[in-house]
């Protein structure tokens, strides 16, 4: 089941992606893509509904985050053997957290804002696993009952803000529009194996990242497991998994992004995401 | 005006405290300590009302944080520079930020749980300053629109998890229960300086914190205009100080939390807390 949020920001309702690629509205069964409704009770009741019954969404809405309510935004850090070496740093012997503001989650095809006195804006294709249920200590044997599903990240990272400015990579990461999370909210259901799945990342059309998360080094159940170990997680908050190689901090010379760029990345099975990248 | 909220996890009710040092019920008034009822012209409207035509609240409930809805729980690294010392850290060029997972917040005199696994469980008090109003690129000079008001929060952290357990400090902040915050959101308009307040925390009586906002580095309304240079700040959003000298990390040797522990803090104005520290 792909679950998505459609409409203006902030007035986003609920709805799904049909077996055609339609939306279908949700809106007479939930209230929005949130908390509770992430739980694995209700996402059964809402697999179980006739998609063709519900109704359909005429024309092309603007796609919003494909959660809400998100109260943590959690990511791992140098997760890809070949991006920690690309940064010139080693592969942690744990995972490495840090966390993004909630307030830079958009919708997968909203604007980037560079920010005011960035130069230096870059961009991390990740796979992103949205919590269905409070996970507390959990084992790595229970942790995929706690996950309702998977979608796209965009984790923009600003590199003098996360590296240059004092410590804490949080600086770097958290400023509006940062986080483009969809189109989909993918259930785990559809993804026989999360660790495999390819994903790719291009500026302009130039293809700077190619990657797969088989390469990923702390694996999905793993970081549940470790995270709830750390904090607990609650429905809608979200863990962004860590980049493969090709970022533009990678490039030799470094790339960066700048007014007028096009940004457009993918994950096999969830969807793409575009974004034109606009000065702050 | 202190604004509060009081009654069970997850149920309690907004309410004020008189200068009589009752509770008066605001439910007839505001869902909620929350967004909105944060803005300026609303903080006004609550200001007007008569405290004594307001319902008494009877008996002794229990107070939750004096805010909710909080999207992001921001906290100023090594903010006093004799704490700075006191961990063998030097003040930073610039401040140092990173967060708190929000499902970490508690009421002030919740109890404090040690995180498994946990054997460097420390205090902080802090403090807290809420944002009343959206704050993007703001500068200096209006920054203090932006703040609601004032709170008192322990910013329990656990030093291995912190600092032993691969970078990003969030890892070690993050736990439930690491946010004591409140008792009282004191409005802007009670604190005439909140860079001469002091404040102070003890450990089963014996005080181990005593310092003065005095000594912060980076001062509240720089901290506000700073920090919307790097993200959107929301009506909510709690940014929570630094802590001055005096922590367990710093003691010689250092002394850490138990199960059975009780820590006092207050800083002046802004009423105190106090917590009992269990197993979790």
């Amino acid at each position: 089941m792909k679950l998505l949020r459609y409409g203006s920001p902030g007035e986003e309702k609920p709805g799904l992606l049909d077996s055609e690629g339609n939306i279908r509205d949700l809106s007479n069964h939930v209230d929005d893509i949130a908390g509770d409704v992430l739980l694995p009770d209700s996402l059964a009741r809402l697999k179980a509904l006739d998609a063709a019954s519900l109704p359909r969404v005429e024309g092309n809405p603007r796609i919003g985050a494909c959660v809400a309510g998100t109260g943590k935004f959690i990511c791992i850090g140098l997760n890809y053997s070949d991006h920690a070496a690309e940064t010139g740093a080693t592969v942690p012997p744990e995972p490495i957290i840090f966390m993004k503001a909630t307030s830079a989650i958009v919708g997968p095809n909203d604007a980037i804002e560079i920010p005011r006195d960035s130069i230096k804006t870059d961009w991390e294709v990740e796979l992103g696993v949205v919590i269905g249920k409070t996970a507390k200590y959990v084992s790595e044997a229970d942790a995929m009952d706690h996950v309702a599903g998977y979608c796209v990240i965009n984790d923009v990272s600003e590199r003098a803000f996360q590296a240059e400015r004092q410590g804490q990579w949080t600086k770097g990461k958290s400023a509006d529009t940062f986080g483009p999370t969809g189109p989909w909210l993918v259930t785990t259901d559809e993804i026989a194996d999360p660790q495999s799945l390819p994903m790719w990342l291009e500026v302009n059309g130039h293809r700077y990242q190619n990657g797969s998360t088989v390469t990923m080094v702390y694996g999905v159940r793993y970081l549940v497991s470790y995270l709830s170990q750390f904090m607990s997680l609650q429905p809608g908050d979200i863990i962004s998994t860590g980049t493969p190689p090709g970022v533009g901090l990678g490039q030799k010379p470094p790339v960066y992004l700048k007014p007028g760029d096009v940004v457009t990345l993918g994950i096999e099975g969830l969807g793409q995401q575009r974004q034109s990248v606009v000065q702050g």
